[in-house]
């Protein structure tokens, strides 16, 4: 038990880092002319305590495994946690100062470009449940001794994902893990919906399986217990801490209309005055113990499966996984409650202990993935395509993460059948494809899906794979191979191809029964396999062209928009390349139920209507 | 008070009901060859109440205003719905057979092809919020006497955005709504997270502010009261009900394995044996209560604000709202929390009675905007267009709904300046593109801004006007026309044009400036504003390629993929134009921050870049 003397001191040592975190929040945000400080003085205390008492980190050696981790879900404090760095030493005042300048490191919102920051925030509602995948390897995958705590704002807890995180924490009891909420009462345009309501904060916290402790945020002595507390807690401890937005600069405590706003030089100069402005010192931060995870067994070769019968590119995919899963310890999965679909489940049986089951919440299952890659590991994530569009902010900031995230999304399109529209994914291309820095392959049969999931394995960035529902038939022998930014010629190839047609996946099929069918008047056409929806293989295509006198068919099973039509005409035109003539097959009218053959051809993406096409273009 | 007869053959016919809906469930399921039969069985007991006993609705007059609401937020059950509209009459068993054919109105999952069906379901946890716009609208505006019943899967309370809509029910205290929550334990793939842990569910509910009733959802006098309860109270009243999957049939009750599996021929006619099943009847449906809205006003014509001094679009397109407000009484306006930003707040002033505040839910606003135009209103809703991505599954499925709603998203682009990727739009027009059916526009000056606003109020399907958070100069007089799918010659236009450029909202002031640099020079190039970015003025565009010799530069504020570099080169391929030689200026780099004009220097969007394409391309 600590003395009294210790204690006072201790609180000392709270107080004058909370002094100075408030201190350089406001400069450096008076500096910049943006940002928000009256949102990072809210949270002085919480982060000062959190730092100097609580934190095991080493700003040396942020690579070190058994460093806490802390997430500032309301990213946009990003003047506090900067200041945080500033006061473990990690930056200088000098740089504090860059914030928000052009080439600063410090950012409107924290990133990874900065080495002590794990993901990027600011879109709110997502530092939570990224926590909590990041605890949920820790204690499942790695069992290290780290600690994760994240900062959450009150206003984002209007975002459904706050509490897809609290269930994740609650179901899988990640006591490692600990939410601390700014109860500050004050969200951009006005009061938040429950306001200082922390009755009803707590309630809903704790019925999502936490332990909830409320307290004041400004009361250093109960910050500390809490966060003590809620470290040795065996169960999922949350903090519920009230706060006055602005503290500590009275005239823009708890005041509307100072949301993201800095303060002018002479505010700021009296808020300075106020706070008890002195140089910035360095304070010590605890170091984590030593330890290192058990080692990881080498990687052995992939035995990946071969096919020649007809299969569904969503069971190679599954297989493939399986197959990756038993050679690499490094590789988890994860699946929104639909892995007897997505054949995610085939993972599951070869490695059930890195096997995760989301339930359905695509944007718990996002997040979750980009928190596990945070601490090393590669995962994989799968639902149906369509689905895949509920997480599209998750994977958009997963991009600006810099997260190495693999996605899969089967039922892919119309070929899905009788579902209907709701399940179809037919705009998920081009979504992908305007993912910053993102791979987005489509493969036609088994032996290409499963070494694509190899491939996708050690892909930086976000890369995405879509898989179709019904079987279709093998194209390819088992051994070739399938380069990121290929294409495969999959009919004609000769001098004398008279048409171009590309397709992906399902249509695959389809154009391959228009060459044969075309062959038989005569007509030799070239099929393209476009796997590599992006980068597209332009120059193949190209090539292809300049055989067949610029005569192209794009065919797709996905919208008109945005798909491989828009990635092949964008491709080529980069290079200086154009179709003299071109028709597009894809989606152009809302689908409804049917049987996969008849959608196909009420969409006109099937195999007469890609003869039809060829013809008009010789005609 | 019933007496016992009255209530024994009140039971009598519920459970009759049942026995049809089951046989029917089961019946068209089999028919099809697919379908959720088992997911239709544990909601059986809980339809046939409703619609014998509680259901107000007249199913010759859908459009009736005064109808009761039923939404199958669980769509996977449509085998339910068709047999309760095959019990009321609505459709006959002929057209139950055509259950998931192709042609048929009865999708495998329901639409609102269907006149009796408010929108389309089957991504779970989208029922739930759309059935509280529904309820917000009624009690809110029209003062309307329809109760909204939602069916809800056990599965889907795992989707945050159940959390989202029962957060907007019980804020607004909306007692016009009740979600039936038919807990029957298992999921697609095995059991749910919470199984029949009705406690949980019920802790939960209730502290999102709702009394929450737990009944046996098989025991139909409990359901009955229950029912009855609901619709009387005072305040948000839930049920959760406790069910089996698969009840009636005994050797599917509760069995895994049996999630979207149709019963073989043999298997279904031991089921029907089971269940007792007799020839379809038609069961009486109580009428909903004579009754009519107030007569809106007249429409007045629309007083927009002129502007001849710079402004950001984002603000003109606050005041054309407020001015659109003023002007019509059926326009509603929705906004994240952040209407200070969006300016969708100047709205709320002129008309605070039909703004709504949905806090930082995406999900939750495009549902209740969805739920709002289901009973005749035109909803604006408004956010950073970066958190648009939030919403991406509801915008998809709006489409799928026919639903007519109109988005906003402001802050598009590395433009915005020091906040930073996060809150950057860079990806929005591949979005929104990619949206069965929609407009996409992005204004460039004030005056136009305004009127493409107003024109969006008469658009169908979904609309997205993409605005700028930069004051921008105005370019265009008051009283210019803006239709949907033109463009317009900002700079050029003779014959002596050597290069086309076309640029949308910030990048066409970018290329102004360039024009004017190269005009020093003597180079003519013509200045499109691509203003309407779906559809796409590829007439107009292919005229101004004519004559600048097939030279192009398009530049955006945008990823590369996707935006209206990809819509140029499809609008153009489609009607077989192809530019010979071509210059796409885009968003290539992660961005960070900094000032807006150096974001965009950066970027390569701006003034010297064009300047430098254009020279390459004469070059």
């Amino acid at each position: 038990m600590a003395t009294v003397t210790e204690t006072a001191s201790r609180l000392d040592l709270y107080r004058s880092l909370a002094r100075q975190l408030r201190a350089d929040s406001i400069r450096c945000s008076t500096a910049a002319g943006s940002g928000h400080p009256t949102s990072s003085l809210s949270a002085a205390d919480l982060m000062a305590v959190l730092l100097a008492g609580h934190y095991h980190y080493d700003f040396v050696h942020p690579e070190d495994l058994a460093n806490d981790h802390l997430i500032f879900s309301k990213g946009h404090a990003s003047p506090l946690v900067y200041a945080m760095f500033r006061a473990a030493g990690a930056i200088d005042d000098e740089e504090l100062m860059t914030f928000r300048k052009l080439g600063s490191r410090l950012e409107g919102h924290p990133t990874p470009v900065l080495p002590w920051v794990d993901v990027a925030t600011g879109s709110l509602g997502q530092g939570l449940p990224i926590a909590m995948g990041v605890a949920l390897a820790g204690k499942r995958l790695l069992r290290a001794p780290y600690h994760v705590w994240v900062l959450v704002g009150d206003s984002e807890t209007a975002e459904g994902s706050v509490w897809e995180g609290l269930d994740l924490g609650g179901h899988e009891s990640l006591e490692n893990c600990t939410p601390i909420f700014d109860i500050n009462r004050l969200g951009q345009r006005g009061p938040t919906e429950l306001e200082w309501n922390t009755d009803a904060y707590r309630a809903r916290i704790a019925s999502f399986g936490w332990d909830t402790l409320v307290i004041d945020g400004h009361d250093l002595d109960e910050i500390d217990d809490a966060f003590g507390t809620a470290r040795a807690a065996r169960r999922p401890t949350a903090i519920v801490a009230r706060t006055i937005k602005g503290k500590g600069v009275s005239f823009i405590e708890d005041k509307e209309g100072w949301h993201g706003k800095a303060l002018d030089p002479e505010q700021a100069r009296k808020a300075l005055a106020e706070i008890g402005d002195e140089p910035s010192r360095t304070f010590a931060v605890a170091k984590p113990p030593a330890w290192r995870p058990d080692p990881q067994k080498t990687p052995a070769k992939v035995q990946l499966k071969t096919y020649s019968e007809p299969l569904a590119t969503r069971k190679a995919y599954g297989e493939a996984l399986a197959a990756l899963g038993a050679a690499r310890a490094d590789v988890v999965v994860l699946d929104a409650e639909v892995s007897n679909s997505t054949h995610a489940e085939d993972f599951k049986k070869t490695a059930p202990d890195r096997f995760f089951e989301m339930y359905i919440a695509e944007q718990k299952m996002i997040s979750a993935a980009v928190g596990m890659q945070v601490v090393g590991f590669v995962p994989f994530a799968s639902t149906f395509a369509a689905f895949l569009t509920r997480a599209y902010d998750f994977i958009r900031m997963a991009a600006i993460s810099r997260a190495d995230i693999r996605l899969s999304g089967s039922h892919a399109g119309v070929s899905i059948g009788e579902d209907g529209p709701s399940q179809m994914a037919l705009e998920d291309l081009a979504m992908m494809r305007a993912v910053h820095g993102s791979t987005v392959l489509y493969p036609c049969d088994a032996n290409q899906a499963a070494k694509l999931v190899v491939a996708m394995a050690d892909l930086r960035g976000i890369s995405y794979i879509r898989t179709t529902r019904e079987k279709t038939p093998i194209v390819y022998p088992a051994d070739a191979e399938f380069p990121i930014g290929g294409s495969r010629v999959v009919r004609g190839g000769g001098a004398d191809d008279r048409v171009t047609v590309i397709a992906g996946g399902i249509t695959v099929h389809e154009s391959v029964k228009a060459a044969d069918a075309l062959a038989k008047e005569g007509i030799k056409i070239r099929v393209i396999d476009a796997y590599s929806v992006k980068p597209i293989d332009a120059r193949g295509i190209a090539d292809a062209l300049k055989v067949t006198g610029g005569r192209l068919v794009v065919v797709e099973d996905h919208w008109v928009e945005g798909g491989i039509g828009d990635a092949v005409l964008a491709g080529l035109a980069e290079i200086g390349v154009s179709p003299t003539r071109y028709q597009h097959l894809a989606v152009r009218a809302m689908p409804g139920s049917g049987k996969p053959a008849e959608l196909l051809e009420a969409a006109g993406i099937a195999a007469r209507d890609i003869v039809e096409a060829a013809k008009a273009l010789l005609g």
